[in-house]
C-alpha cells in the first residue's frame, strides 16, 4: 500500500524547474505585460500493444494533482473533495499566502495524486529528433523497444496557453510482446516511479470518459482518435 | 495588421498570477521534493450554433505562446522554427539565465502568438456552480446568453500534470443565432482582446488536424467529440 506523509509546503524563491519571467511588449501600441514560464516542448506517444490487443499507459503520482486535492481537502473538510463545491476548492487552492511552511501529517489517500496518462517526456536532448526522443520514451518508461521509424505522427497542439504555451506533438506506436525488452518504469535514479498499465482495447472508450478515473486529456483524446482511425482494422468493437 | 513589438523579457520575482511552491513529502518513507504552482481549475465549452453549423471559438494572442516563438526565432534565426529542430528550439526555450532584461525590437510576427481555443475560464467565482461560471464565459467572451441548464458536461480531465495538476471540465453548449446578444469579445478593461470565430462544421476535422493551425488539445478533442456524439443528429458529413 502506498502512501503519502509529512507534506510540508514552502514557497519557492529559486527553482532549477519553474521559472517565471515577465514579458512587457507593445500591442498595436498599446503596451502589456505577462507573466510566464519558460519550458520544453514535449512528446507523447500512444502504445498499443498488437499482441495482447491493450493499450499501455502510465501511472503514477503526481504531486502537482495531489497538493490541488490537498489544499480542497483542507479547505473543506467535511465535503468531498472530487465532485461539488469546485469553485471553493479552487479559490482554496490559491489562498496560498498564508500557509507558508505549512505541514501536514494527514491528508488525501495516495490516490488523489495519481493520474494515468499517455508516455511522454520533455524535447530537452539537443540533437536528436522528436521521433527518436518519443522513442527512447518508449523504452525508459514502458520497456518496448521500437525503431523510431515506427512512431507515427497523430498531431500537435499548445498546450498551457496561458502560462508556458509549449508545443506538444502525439505520436502513435504499434508495439507487440516481442518488442518488450524491459519492464520499464522510468529511471528510478531520477526519482521517476512509474507504473505501466495495461488498458485493454474493448474497455478504452468506458475508461476514457470515467471521470472517476484520474487521467490527462491526452489519454482521452488518442483513445478516440484509435477508435476512430485504428479500431477498424483490428475489427474490434470500443464499445461506444 | 496587428502588431506587436519593444519585446522585453526580465525576471518575474514576485507575480500576482505565478506562485512557485515547493512541497516536501515522503512517499513510501523515502523523502521527496517537487516544485509546483497552485492554480484554479477551469471550464471550457465547446459551442456548437445550430443556425449557421459553425462551431464558435476564441481566438486570441497568448503572450505565453509568443515568446516560445520568440525564443526559438532568437536562437535559431536562420532556421524555420515552427517544424524541425524542435529539440534545439527547446532547450533555446529554457537557457533563460543570460537573457535578463533583454530587449528586441524584431521578432516573430504577431500570427506567431495567436491560437485558436475553447471558450473558457477559470473556476475562481466562490458560490458558482461550475456550469453557472462556463454560462458567463461564453456571455462574456462569445455573446451567446444561454441558460446554465443547457450545458451539457462532455467530461473533466487533470492538465499540466507536472506543474498545476488542475481540472478541467468540457461542457458542450448548443447556441443559436437568437441567442446572440453580444459581440463577445471578453472584458477589454481586463486587457482580454478576444477574437470570436466560426468554424463552419464541415470543414471541423481538417481545421483539427491541420497542425498548421494553431490551436489547443481541447479544440482537437471536442471536434472529434462532436463528430462522434453529436453530428450524426445533424446529418452533416464532418469530413473525417
Amino acid at each position: 500500500m502506498e502512501e503519502i506523509n509529512n507534506v510540508e509546503v514552502v514557497p519557492c524563491t529559486q527553482s532549477d524547474y519553474l521559472k517565471p519571467f515577465r514579458v512587457h511588449y507593445n500591442q498595436n501600441g498599446t503596451k502589456k505585460t505577462w507573466d510566464f514560464m519558460r519550458t520544453h516542448d514535449s512528446v507523447s506517444v500512444l502504445i498499443f500493444n498488437t499482441t495482447s490487443h491493450c493499450f499501455v499507459l502510465v501511472k503514477q503520482f503526481r504531486p502537482a494533482v495531489y497538493m490541488c486535492e490537498w489544499e480542497k481537502a483542507k479547505k473543506q473538510p467535511n465535503e468531498k473533495t472530487e465532485e461539488g463545491g469546485a469553485a471553493e476548492a479552487a479559490e482554496a487552492a490559491t489562498a496560498a499566502e498564508s500557509q507558508e511552511g505549512e505541514s501536514s501529517s494527514q491528508g488525501p489517500p495516495f490516490s488523489a495524486g495519481v493520474t494515468y496518462e499517455l508516455c511522454a517526456g520533455l524535447v530537452d536532448k539537443p540533437g536528436l529528433s522528436l521521433e527518436e526522443i518519443a522513442r527512447q520514451e518508449v523504452l525508459e518508461e514502458c520497456g518496448y523497444d521500437v525503431p523510431a521509424s515506427k512512431l507515427k505522427r497523430i498531431t500537435s497542439y499548445r498546450s498551457g496557453v496561458g502560462v508556458t504555451g509549449s508545443k506538444q506533438t502525439m505520436f502513435y506506436a504499434e508495439v507487440s510482446d516481442d518488442n518488450c525488452v524491459s519492464a520499464g518504469g522510468g529511471e528510478p535514479h531520477e526519482g521517476e516511479f512509474i507504473e505501466v498499465v495495461k488498458i485493454p482495447l474493448h474497455e478504452a472508450m468506458l475508461f476514457a470518459y470515467n471521470e472517476r478515473i484520474p487521467k490527462t486529456m491526452g489519454v482521452i483524446f488518442s483513445f478516440i482518435w484509435f477508435h476512430n482511425n485504428m479500431a477498424p482494422k483490428y475489427k474490434i468493437s470500443t464499445n461506444v
